[in-house]
């Protein structure tokens, strides 16, 4: 269902439908639910890696959280479309990290055999205290799992 | 920043206009969405009548949550349409409490002059706990501003 | 992906996962979000029966439109929960039907093996014409599918 | 209530309230959520301009898409908090226009007298044919009324 390794070796992908709940009345994705399926396939790719976000807050007291997000829309995604969505670390340092993610169209058919890209993003995110939301740096057991 | 009381004594209600992330690929208003609408009734509401949530949950620990809820859609709403949106106290227990709301569409001109009803909700709301999400009674000074 | 019928001939189920994107500042599932929830049951409960929804607007000109919705929140759902979300058909009439569904915490571990209700609804769907959103009569090919 | 022009003369902004529904588990606005304060913004700007979007599209068979954005989070915005999200009008292009926005949030008192910002954006935005969502020329009513 997941971890489809076929673009590079390090990443990751998540298949997302296209739900009424996503859609607006041009008849296309809302521009910001794309972040919505960012965020999930982030989560998803951290949960691959034995990082679940709850478990994290519960023990360490810190969280991470987006501080840059550059999107680029390339071809609107419709109504139950069904996408690939990707993550793929870029950058790792001291108390953020910085994810290449892509929202792509799954051809229905062998008449399309490529997928085609609907958005992509570029993704900053921050290790953050959870109470006082202040940056931290990451915590030795993470860096060990997102090391190349 | 209102307080239109033109239907009965008690009656509530909050100007809210339809935007491109509240519509769906149908044209419409997404039907979960008239919920966050009430709830932002509600919230205006329980503000004009000097209980802030935020502040409740800090001093007293505790907070509403809905436990049941019944909904009647009557005629959509589309994109830019402005719907006023109402709350009105319906029962008022020692650990809940029960509003009717209502969604009408603002008539454009002076041609169609009634409000035209969108959607109607009963919302049956509980006193709970923030940490346990237990049932609690509800507290004198919050009872005191709610008694008719 | 699954249509696990473990309750009753006629159930079917699909599994949701609780994103950030689901969750309020109460640390819980939105209460608007569970109508998203069984929005997606009901769509992939469709097309599991071969009616896929953007299909059957564009060959028939007409659409469901959920016309009353009940919810009883009996239990919140967290970040990180994993759900089963299920839709099971009750009525099927002329021009609308009705479905009863439930959202449940799937158990973690062997600890507690019975799912937990968090949820459920009765939601009766109308037939629309999609330009006039008129009510009309449930077309043949349709019927046929629903009927028991 | 509106288009108040305090810091530059061609500085569009609009008050938001910070509901239950935008908020996440981490008790802080949902980072995808800003893109839907910075759409109403947007839309209201183009409102007090004569533009309304609903009637473009009615008229002119064309509607303006999002193609690109940028956003930087600053600092977290909070349950009850009053927003003011800005629009400004950067570059004017034959086809596209690109925003400054940015959400603040309005002091609660006195004691805090300077707007805090949480969240600045670069919005990129397309004019495109509401079938083909091929971009196009902005009509000349439209420039005439974005024109400095």
């Amino acid at each position: 269902m997941n971890t489809v390794n076929d673009r590079t070796p390090s990443e990751f992908s998540w298949p997302i439908r296209v739900y009424w709940e996503d859609t607006d009345a041009g008849g296309i994705v809302f521009y910001a639910n794309y972040l919505k399926y960012f965020e999930r396939a982030r989560t998803e790719w951290l949960r691959s890696l034995g990082l679940g976000q709850q478990t994290l807050r519960e023990s360490l007291g810190a969280q991470f959280v987006v501080s840059e997000v550059t999107v680029r829309y390339h071809r609107p995604a419709r109504l139950d479309d069904e996408l690939r969505v990707t993550a793929r670390l870029r950058e790792l340092g001291r108390a953020s990290l910085t994810l290449a993610q892509r929202a792509e169209l799954v051809p229905r058919s062998d008449a399309r055999p490529a997928p085609v890209p609907c958005c992509e993003a570029v993704v900053r995110i921050g290790w953050v205290d959870t109470d006082t939301l202040r940056p931290a740096r990451l915590p030795a057991p993470i860096l060990d799992v997102l090391k190349p």
